[in-house]
């Protein structure tokens, strides 16, 4: 399992890197919530997401092969790759599935990507990546089953109760497990982890069902962002050990929670940026009065126009 | 003039009605300049502008009559007013002129505000909202020429500070005044203070070159939430003492600074807000390498669609 150990040190070695992103302290009742909130803004950091602490950790661990990095992803961890690769002057070959938007290819493409479209669905882009690095021998960055990936999001944990030490809970959301998992492996029970799921992408919902992860069906709003099909090893590992429950989310709530951080705090985030949030806002999860919950925002990767 | 004592009486009445922003410090070259960049997120107050502060501060510093408030406004400081009329518990009525947009009377509404559609122009709203005042005896907030408003305004430059103590220079935008003239009171000289104004409502570029406030003709994108006719008498007393300089923005440069605030930061801020910004982008003020230069992102009032 991932250590706070390794979390110290991924901090260290990524700090140049990435943003120190802001929190802020909400007022009592904010979102008509009993709890007095935390928010960690972690869209602001670079590419919109938390993904480059993960992808800079990875490729800072290692002495970067010629052939530079490759990684699968159409969204937000492609985009952290991309990006993290030009900062340290390195190739990024990424590999979505043919389907992928423009829009998304683009984006990869302005962070200096060599973008490779193939298959039908992520999973032979994955497939076609892996292969391909075996190759090149350019160096392979999961999205979040890699010890240095899981130890990077970590880092978000460590930042987070640096600047709010007293939280006696956490929510954040979970796709393939790398976010809970690292900030789960750094508190290691200092505050409650709460995992929020959209119904429609249960990774961890469904692992912690069957005892181990399996596959889940992917669908809904926050798919983008959050549409892993299982958990990963990692993650669960940590998430079994030291998250205290999961709750899911529907696709309305998520919106409504996405439009309630427009109206309240001008903040855009993405589907899978709000679902934490959503599982305070919705009484999924439900504080005591007082209780001091932490909740990371941890992309805003949309178009504004499906928020407002 | 506005003292620091008055700042720092008016932090104490306000603090549990006003959220403290968080700042950001930014990556060296952040949005090509030369400066070390901390942005304060304003932005993220109640109503999504900097206004609450002065108004909740003018409210508090007295007792409230029997007809509440009143201000002329349909903007950032009418919904602040109304905003924190309905936190005390106390009537608002906000005059706004008849031309007034209704995405803008709904608001004010919403925040539970009797609106006053009075006159063609801003000055016939406010000329009524001071008859109606002193016929029902409530209390008349102004946008920015009251000594409570501007220290109000100025506990914004007291917790910047006491956030990023060492700042060599603060970027405000300047419509009325009342922002840059309460902070240029708490820094008092101990930062260089920078007025950014668009070249289309430059009130305090005006009086400086007259040596007096005088009417300027008002303008272009920031009109909204810059577009005074002429500064206030208490701000140009702060400003002529404490501001080193002003500089002037052009509306494409204010417009171009919106969207790089998205593109890095995934954050929306109306054109107001991202005028001292556009100040430091435009390199119209021109840091030396290194210098740690503060910039306060004051709003978020926009459509997003108008900024993506």
């Amino acid at each position: 399992m991932i250590t706070p150990e390794q979390i110290e040190l991924a901090a260290g070695r990524i700090a140049s890197y990435i943003r120190a992103t802001p929190t802020i302290a909400l007022e009592p009742r904010a979102f008509g919530s009993p709890a007095l909130i935390t928010l960690k803004l972690e869209l602001l950091q670079h590419t919109g997401s938390f993904k480059p602490r993960g992808a800079f950790n990875r490729m800072l661990s290692t002495r970067l092969p010629e052939a530079g990095v490759i990684a699968a992803s159409g969204g937000n961890h492609g985009a952290a790759v991309a990006y993290a690769a030009r900062q340290l002057g390195c190739l990024a070959e990424i590999f979505v599935p043919e389907p992928t938007p423009d829009v998304k290819v683009d984006r990869l493409r302005r962070y200096g990507a060599r973008v490779m479209l193939v298959g039908a669905s992520y999973a032979e882009a994955y497939l076609a990546s892996h292969e391909r690095a075996a190759q090149t021998g350019a160096l392979e960055v999961h999205a979040y089953d890699q010890p240095e990936v899981v130890a990077g999001q970590g880092t978000l944990g460590r930042e987070f109760e640096s600047q709010a030490p007293d939280l006696e809970t956490v929510l954040v959301a979970v796709g393939g497990g790398g976010l809970i998992g690292g900030v789960a492996a750094w508190y290691a029970g200092r505050a409650r982890l709460i995992g929020v799921e959209p119904e429609r992408c249960p990774t961890l919902h469904a692992a912690r069902e069957a005892g181990e992860p399996v596959d889940v069906e992917v669908s809904g709003l926050a798919a983008d962002s959050l549409g892993a099909r299982r958990i990963g090893s990692l993650a669960f590992q940590a998430a079994q050990r030291y998250v205290h429950s999961v709750v899911l989310v529907t696709d309305e709530e998520i919106r409504q929670t996405q439009r309630a951080l427009w109206d309240n705090l001008r903040l855009i985030a993405e589907p899978g940026g709000a679902a934490a949030l959503a599982g305070l806002r919705s009484g999924k999860y439900q504080p005591r009065a007082g209780e001091r919950v932490g909740v990371i925002v941890c992309g805003g990767n949309t178009d504004p126009a499906r928020v407002v």
